[in-house]
């Protein structure tokens, strides 16, 4: 029996028609899918292909033992997140081994902070990977204006960062994105003043989505939503 | 009248089932579409959607009066790149006055490095911007492992760049990409060898397109193609 493919499909910044076409068929074909969620939530993936499954797929929702309860540095955080990632890994083996495609979906691009890569250094069945628009490029779509020019330098940062490093490299960059804010938004904003940039500073929230919002990052308040992203704009060359 | 919108629209990295569904409809329900290209070339960004056109399409090729023929530095350089622009833009703000949508061809994330942003900053025509898979994303998913984990800082560099400048900054991250590189990569290559990452570079030129080639820096020849990227994969924290 031929073994079946594992595709890590990115979904895009959230808009169903921002996926790619590539991405469209294989969903809309899926005889199986799977994605990651919070538990007791149904998760934004999910949510992001409603209405273009087929009526017989098979589900496997993949849901996270813990997401902030214990701190990342906690040695149990990284044992729970491990055995986790093994038994989705053994269950998409299993199905490749039957003979059966799965799409897995990803929020945004799979091969960039993505969940799916944890699956992917594990998985022993064969995988093709669909890349997708970033939530990043979703942000600065939204904020309409080009996030970088010429011969500008992008940084991307994750806010989880010590704030000595934080202030470093903002104040060391011309275009800057930063992710993973959340509970982090107080730090990340001192780094911001402190490097001197909270006046070209902004904050998007659910970038391309129904409830999307850009508010510059001095307005915003204190803890923000999962897909908030900070933005700087390059000022680089232009003729 | 209704003025027309300026569509800017992202096709991706290449491959024609990699734009998103948003663009795939925009370009095949365009009457009028624009791109850029190089004098004499049909242009990488109409071969992209080559046999997804209207037969009545009325297309605009915007051809660039200079491209490498004159260094940036020199002042004639900026008035002729100016110029065009400035060129583009009326023409393109006429269609809208007249009432038409035209479909602007973008290659990779059209806000990202790209060619549109000079007539998005000059264009009194309503616009409207539909993201892209960035190059970049096209070039990670062609090399097969993730770019960034966990905090991970990436840089995104131009290799036009003084030397001295991405030695330090190669040094100074966990993921890079660098782009526009041509000409300069002798000089890329020795920034690299400085920062001591020679063993882990990667150069991905053509990613997801039929002449897709991924070589180890150390051994890629003295010019590259024009879709060529550097890539550092970024190693951080996984579970």
């Amino acid at each position: 029996m031929t073994q079946g493919t594992i595709h890590g499909v990115g979904l895009g910044p959230g808009a169903q028609d921002l996926m790619s076409v590539r991405a469209d068929r294989l969903i809309r074909e899926a005889r199986h899918i799977a994605y990651f969620r919070k538990k007791g939530k149904s998760g934004h993936a999910r949510r992001t292909v409603e209405g273009m499954l087929r009526h017989d797929v098979v589900e496997y929702p993949m849901e996270y033992p813990v997401t902030t309860e214990i701190p990342l540095t906690d040695p149990r955080y990284n044992d729970l997140l491990s055995s986790f990632y093994a038994g989705c890994t053994a269950h998409l083996d299993g199905l490749s081994a039957s003979g059966e495609d799965v799409v897995v979906l990803c929020e945004g691009d799979p091969f960039f902070y993505g969940s799916f890569m944890h699956l992917h250094s594990r998985l022993a069945a064969p995988v093709s990977i669909v890349p997708g628009i970033t939530g990043m490029s979703g942000a600065w779509t939204a904020s309409g204006a080009p996030i970088s020019w010429g011969d500008d330098v992008m940084t991307v940062l994750m806010a989880t960062l010590p704030e000595e490093e934080l202030v470093r490299r903002i104040h060391d960059t011309n275009a800057l994105v930063v992710m993973k804010i959340g509970r982090n938004l107080p730090k990340l904003r001192r780094a911001v003043e402190a490097a001197g940039k909270q006046d070209c500073a902004w904050l998007v929230e659910y970038a391309t989505m129904a409830d999307q919002r850009i508010t510059p990052l001095a307005e915003a308040a204190g803890v923000t939503a999962y897909f908030s992203i900070l933005l700087i704009h390059g000022q680089g060359r232009r003729p």
